[in-house]
């Protein structure tokens, strides 16, 4: 039987070159969060099942979610999300640990989808939270942070757009101002969480037919058109704007405005799902058409913690895919050209592999990464095997060149050559 | 129901303090690699089932390694290894990659085991593999990577032992020179592979069991052990030291001691295992009795690749796992004191959360990475945050300190305090 060479599906193989373009959006990413002064962390990839049923049913994590019963009888789970694990760390250091908890983690996550454009079963997500503060200073913070990371990976404000909604908002148009009761307000508030995967029409008819009194229906969709149609806060009924939850929104764009972040707006058609948010919640969007989902999302979701048995901890936090982060990059022109991890390809004239292995070691002490090409092959063929890595700088070194302590260093792109001798290749890398 | 705080048995949480010594390990590791000319790689953690099928038994596999079946109904396993992995990706590219091809990876491995000291289910593992070399100039450099690794560690000699064998050598030992058939030398050379395991006449006794004539057995037994108690490949035989085997271990032992590198010896005992080796064997080994697992194992498998359809390609790698390191460190006392990823503390004194964000966003720009105090609390427990994150340099800000541009700087380690301009501040950062 011959073995298949493919990934799972739905899954990514990394070769050299794909995983460079890993690490450089990683370390710019780890890079940014660390400014900000927060702290990595990590955790198992299986946790227990019953850590993601306290906020879905069981059949849809089990249809969601990688899961199985372990040798052991244990339920668990190829983590999906990296929140509940957090919020379980944090729950069991709930009293050593010291508030405002700033931590980061880039965890790799698999979901049990149709793999699609920016959406497949195996992804790494960057997780950033801050536990401990209950204002909103929180919220402007972290969508600074993500301001900032789109700057450091040269992105413009007009390639992305970041669009706010308030939980307690949603609640209070869905309740006290359209005045539906709680199953139409479930099922109006998960048409809206899908709002731009049907058309305008398909959507008010499934409004309508989530209302029971058919009286007050059109009128009811006709406000609620108004309100999902608004870009701004000030555009919401007066009778909307007296709310706690306005004001915390109102806060962090006025705050986010005066620190020069232009693209940001409100927008009601924010949901984030029906789990855990229990204030400000945020999405990020590409602008790029080919690009049509959220890039990252996020917000304040104050109660898991608790679900750990210790009281609750304040906490805001977002999550970016992998995935959505390289389209962008690549959408808008911003990946740049990245360098081999090797800077220089050893090519070796005749038997001479031990004996160049000194010189190897002082380059090699002096900071080199440095290839020798131990094939035996002829010239040419290594060579190619240089220009095959991506190494722009080949040393050419047999008997005489030891001896004479002259070494050729030919530039592949340029074809230029320059003679140098062992001290000069040391301080090239020295400085 | 109250959830579990506690992570996956066998597997570990790494809080910010963990993730640091993981950090600081994994960096050594990838730094050191690097410089011989090793690129980095990566792949799904899922793989099918069958790719591990093809060196073991389907019940092995399955009871030693995480296996379920998907809900496409394909079988997959969680890696337990990463050589079959990079195995088929170098297949999958066989054409179109230039040899020698020299990889490396740091994948999360998981295994179906008791967790025991040096051992977990989880575990991240470097692997390194050079390809398309048939000669053992492959060999001696990996283990020549493995003394640079040791050294970047700031390991001594004397901590560590590097211990080879050659799988062919094993072959001609159990065959021709002792004259075994097929099944004694197969069960002999399990017994080897399990020799640290066992006492003594343990062992002598299940060896003798394994033989079918009982006449020569106790003959068979003295030779046997002889051998085995080898530490050079002088002690061996005339009869076993003409062999290509022998030769090539001579070559490496000998490349290896002029490149000065002195714990190094031959043993006859070292098997790694009766799957995919072909050729050199090595492992390297804790001199502090407290570890007394294998730190890495590897040598090489020429035959892998060939599995996936393609033709082979001569093969040397090595693994070295995270735990059995990590515990190497700490008790040769090698663990350096790592620094949080936060320079400085911002204690805020008074409502200047809005008015500190354009100096704070100066000092990020010039590279400072600061963690400010958006709780809002009295400054003594603003100190305590920064202790607890291990931070010792916290700068205090008010109204005042912004509008006169003299900011306190207190170290917590020493009590000193000194008084700043924003730009000392920068000019501190930008070195």
């Amino acid at each position: 039987m011959t073995l298949s060479t493919q990934p799972y599906k739905g899954a990514r193989d990394f070769y050299p070159e794909d995983k460079r373009v890993q690490k450089y959006m990683f370390a710019t990413l780890r890079s940014a969060v660390e400014r900000y002064g927060y702290e990595e962390y990590d955790a198992p990839i299986l946790e227990p099942l019953e850590m993601y049923l306290a906020k879905s049913g069981e059949e849809i994590v089990k249809e969601q979610t990688y899961s199985f019963e372990d040798r052991g009888g244990r339920q668990v789970v190829i983590r999906p999300e990296m929140t509940p694990t957090v919020s379980r760390m944090v729950a069991a250091r709930r009293q050593e640990l010291g508030y405002p908890l700033r931590w980061y983690s880039i965890p790799n996550l698999w979901r049990y989808e149709r793999p699609q454009r920016g959406r497949l079963r195996e992804h790494w997500q960057l997780n950033v939270d801050i536990f401990g503060v209950a204002g909103v200073a929180a919220e402007t913070e972290l969508i600074t942070l993500v301001h900032d990371i789109f700057a450091a990976f040269g992105a413009q404000p007009d390639m992305y757009e970041i669009r706010l909604n308030h939980r307690v908002l949603v609640d209070e148009i869905l309740g006290a101002y359209l005045g539906l009761n709680e199953s139409a307000q479930h099922t109006i508030g998960k048409l809206i969480d899908r709002i731009n995967k049907m058309d305008r029409s398909e959507f008010t008819g499934k409004v309508i037919a989530a209302i029971d009194d058919t009286a007050v229906a059109d009128d009811v969709v006709t406000k609620l058109l108004q309100i999902l149609d608004a870009t701004s806060l000030a555009e919401l009924p007066e009778e909307l704007q007296k709310s706690d939850a306005y004001n915390e929104l109102s806060v962090v764009i006025s705050q986010l405005e005066s620190a020069g972040i232009r693209n940001i707006h409100f927008d009601p058609t924010v949901m984030r799902g029906f789990d855990y948010y229990t204030g400000i919640i945020f999405e990020v969007s590409d602008t790029d058409s080919d690009n049509n989902r959220a890039m990252l999302g996020g917000g304040r979701y104050d109660g898991l913690v608790g679900l750990f048995g210790v009281s609750p901890v304040p906490t805001v936090g977002f999550g970016w895919g992998d995935v959505t982060l390289e389209n962008f990059l690549r959408s808008h022109d911003l990946m740049p050209e990245l360098q081999p991890e090797t800077d220089m390809y050893v090519a070796l004239v005749g038997d001479v592999q031990a004996a160049v292995q000194p010189m190897v070691a002082i380059l090699r002490n002096a900071g080199a990464r440095l290839a020798v090409d131990i094939s035996g092959r002829k010239l040419g063929d290594q060579f190619k095997v240089a220009e095959k890595k991506g190494v722009n700088e080949v040393l050419i070194i047999g008997e005489s060149e030891l001896s004479s302590d002259q070494f050729k260093l030919k530039s592949l792109k340029t074809g230029d050559e320059q003679v140098l001798k062992l001290s000069d290749l040391v301080a090239m890398f020295q400085k």
